[in-house]
């Protein structure tokens, strides 16, 4: 299995895989000081809510070592740590992973690192749990002993502190011998599907075939695959659910074929403060992601854009949403409080 | 409006505009030869069904021309001739195009000529026939004053003769006032909407937003348009409707959010031999054009790849096609013969 992050125990560093150069090239950061770490996430080296979780907590550490080596007062230590915290203010799980830490930091490094390393084997539990979930859900669901999947974006171990959600079922499919082949999405316009997870499946041995999103429904409806599985950036109250733009074609086309559509997330990914999908805001991205790729122009620089971040799927065509704390199925038994039952 | 060809009467050349450069460069071809005129048919300079049959049959006068001041005789003409037609063997209409004037070569290059333009201007008087009709149905349909339109691929003057199909219908309806703007799907991998269709409604003056393929089910559902309008490569009798892939998303997510979902196309595009869609081999093309774009890699060079070049869109998800001999409702009225009324 790739990782997006390791602590190195010797060096006292983490080492992170530099995403922005895949699947080009495979380089290694070596994040030894607080600038450095800034850095990396603020470029997407590192990227992902859970792993961004993992990173924040791992790097408190790495302040209080360089505070050590450097001899810093608490004072600049602590507007430090702000500083990782804040390096990317819309990711709320970067500062939820230096505030699972940060309370400890009086007890010195030791202490500070055995909670980080907690932060990123409960994400990893939680993932192996629900791709245990999951892959017993869809193989009792299509009565298959194997099944052929489709996916969109990228929800591997590149995303999370290691194993990965939707991509962890997939995983867990192909190690029970029960997985034929993956469909993957590229999942324009950054391409996490081209890029990222058919580097993953390549690494892990999975066999898959990667297709043009405006494919996937054509796939599905031609009877190609036999599940779709999806990550999820948001779960409302209802099973309304927020992901990748391009995740509702798919589910659009499962209904059509009346094959599952799944949704994959750890329990913290569910907000029961929003009541349904409606109440979500569509976050709209610069133009220049759509108007060119790797410097190449695919339109004309002036073209008017637009270019949502991710779209809504209604739970009503969601046959299962899978998380550590169990799966409900919001197509079959609607009910505006349905989440609760799995939520953190 | 823009024109993917022209013939130039002094000269008595073709006058090509470079597809292959937009929309980084707007340059011309002006074709004299049969060499100049298959180059720039095997690069794709000229492409779409209509617009090569155009250049099919104007090609025929070009060969015609060089044989005079060349001095071919009779073999030699028809060997270069034939060179035209074959340019690119799957591409029917180019022979088709070559075919509807050969037999008039006796009668010398001005009578080809006059055959041949009249070859170019019956696909024009097709097209805006059609677009009236579309237009008609769209705003009696939607009830509205101005419509939203979303589209796919490239369907306008530069895959035609002139003005158009589906393309042709929205600049009907931006000419009637009727317009208020255009989502514009990428449509990758060859990205024709981005490079193509964005390009050509800028020259056009009319408003339009450029969307990776996978935001159009969301822009559609989310209530962000009023009609989806698309072109077609084949009309089976039922009604079952071939065309780029990502085209059937469009018709599920329109079917979801209850708005028509229209196929426009010349009625030399029904193809009443074949019965239904099932019946349509999926072309798959090269890996390379998944793989990368503009010389820049999109994932592993490796990587397995699915490509298929078109979908197939079932009759009960397509509430118009519109043809230059009437508009039939394939959702609304299921028919096996349906298409029969208006088949060339």
């Amino acid at each position: 299995m790739v990782l997006a992050l390791q602590w190195q125990e010797d060096a006292q560093t983490i080492r992170l895989l530099d995403q922005t150069l895949l699947p080009v090239e495979e380089r290694y950061l070596d994040v030894d000081t607080v600038d450095t770490l800034v850095a990396a996430i603020q470029s997407l080296a590192v990227r992902g809510a859970p792993a961004l979780g993992a990173v924040g907590a791992l790097g408190v550490v790495v302040a209080m070592r360089q505070a050590e080596s450097e001899g810093w007062g608490d004072e600049r230590l602590q507007s430090e740590v702000d500083r990782i915290r804040l390096a990317r203010p819309t990711a709320v799980n970067l500062a939820w992973g230096v505030d699972q830490v940060r309370a400890a930091m009086p007890s010195g490094p030791e202490t500070v690192l055995k909670m980080a390393k907690a932060v990123v084997e409960e994400d990893e539990a939680a993932n192996r749990t629900l791709s245990r979930l999951g892959a017993d859900w869809i193989l009792d669901r299509t009565g298959k002993q194997q099944v052929r999947v489709v996916t969109h974006c990228n929800t591997g171990a590149l995303a999370t502190s290691a194993w990965g959600t939707a991509y962890g079922i997939i995983h867990e499919l192909h190690d029970r011998g029960a997985l034929e082949v993956v469909y993957v999405d590229e999942t324009r316009p950054l391409l996490q599907g081209a890029r990222l997870t058919s580097w993953e499946l390549t690494r892990d041995g999975i066999p898959h075939l990667l297709e043009v999103d405006g494919a996937a429904s054509s796939t599905i409806v031609r009877g190609l695959v036999d599940v779709a599985i999806i990550g999820a950036d948001r779960i409302t109250a209802n099973g309304d659910t927020a992901n990748k733009v391009g995740s509702l074609a798919l589910a659009l086309a499962c209904q059509r074929a009346g094959i599952p559509f799944v949704v994959a997330a750890p329990s913290s990914t569910v907000d029961l403060a929003t009541a349904h999908g409606d109440d979500i805001a569509i976050e709209e991205r610069d133009a220049a992601e759509v108007l060119s790729l790797g410097g190449h122009p695919t339109a004309l620089p002036s073209t008017p854009v637009y270019n949502p971040a991710f779209d809504v799927t209604p739970h009503d065509l969601i046959n299962a949403i899978v998380t550590d704390r169990g799966v409900v199925e919001p197509a079959a038994r609607p009910d505006p409080n349905l989440l609760a039952s799995v939520a953190s």
